[in-house]
């Protein structure tokens, strides 16, 4: 069970790290090849089946206003078959909140779903009240 | 695996009976009391654990702005455990994007994860060029 969490936990740091670095190829490597796969990118129309995945995310990393992301507060909901993980993303505008299912081939786990959606700016800590 | 799918997708009509509703009975029995459970409401930081996922839906329901919502496009992504619907959400300010999990439980279908957020307005059809 260790190992199978370890493992998710990395394809989900792979992700963003091939996110951040516009790394397309990584990519298509992390997403799955056997599964049905769809993604919602904050603000677009859900987006089903691989060749229209790759092609959102070719969009997206194509573009010069690629994000510069951080992945964090990472939480295992579910390990079974999909996994669901839910993490937020650091960007320069603001924080996302999302949710990625991973699913496990023979190469490992792979994405077959993500969607990511605006998250409240967090609220600043108050110093307490001074008690006189 | 018809009917499996048959008992998701009307689980998944179940869900958004009770929230047009306001049936917080039937929205407690909608999600599962044996595996852990999660939220993302549209603008809220995620939620965690049935006790806060709850009281989240009470926040909702109870509130006098409740919203009139109607699930359509519905797309089942997976079949697993856990499964994973995709559907829109119709609401008078405008559609929302939903990824839904559920896991398959002695009595049925029961929700551990629902992620809503916003989806742009539906293009308008335009009607073909006529040819001369």
């Amino acid at each position: 069970m260790r190992e199978r969490e370890g493992e998710l936990l990395a394809a989900n740091r792979a992700f963003y790290v091939a996110f951040r670095n516009r790394d397309l190829t990584a990519l298509e490597g992390l997403w799955s090849r056997q599964h049905p796969v769809a993604v919602i990118h904050p603000g677009w129309p859900p987006v089903f089946g691989r060749e229209a995945v790759m092609e959102s995310w070719r969009q997206i990393v194509g573009g010069s206003g690629a994000p510069e992301i951080e992945c964090g507060a990472v939480n295992i909901l579910a390990l079974g078959e999909p996994a669901c993980v839910i993490c937020v993303e650091h960007l320069a505008g603001g924080d996302l909140i999302a949710t990625n299912l991973f699913t496990r081939e023979d190469e490992g786990w792979k994405l077959i779903h993500h969607q990511a959606g605006p998250m409240p700016p967090q609220i600043a800590m108050q110093p307490p009240e001074p008690l006189h």
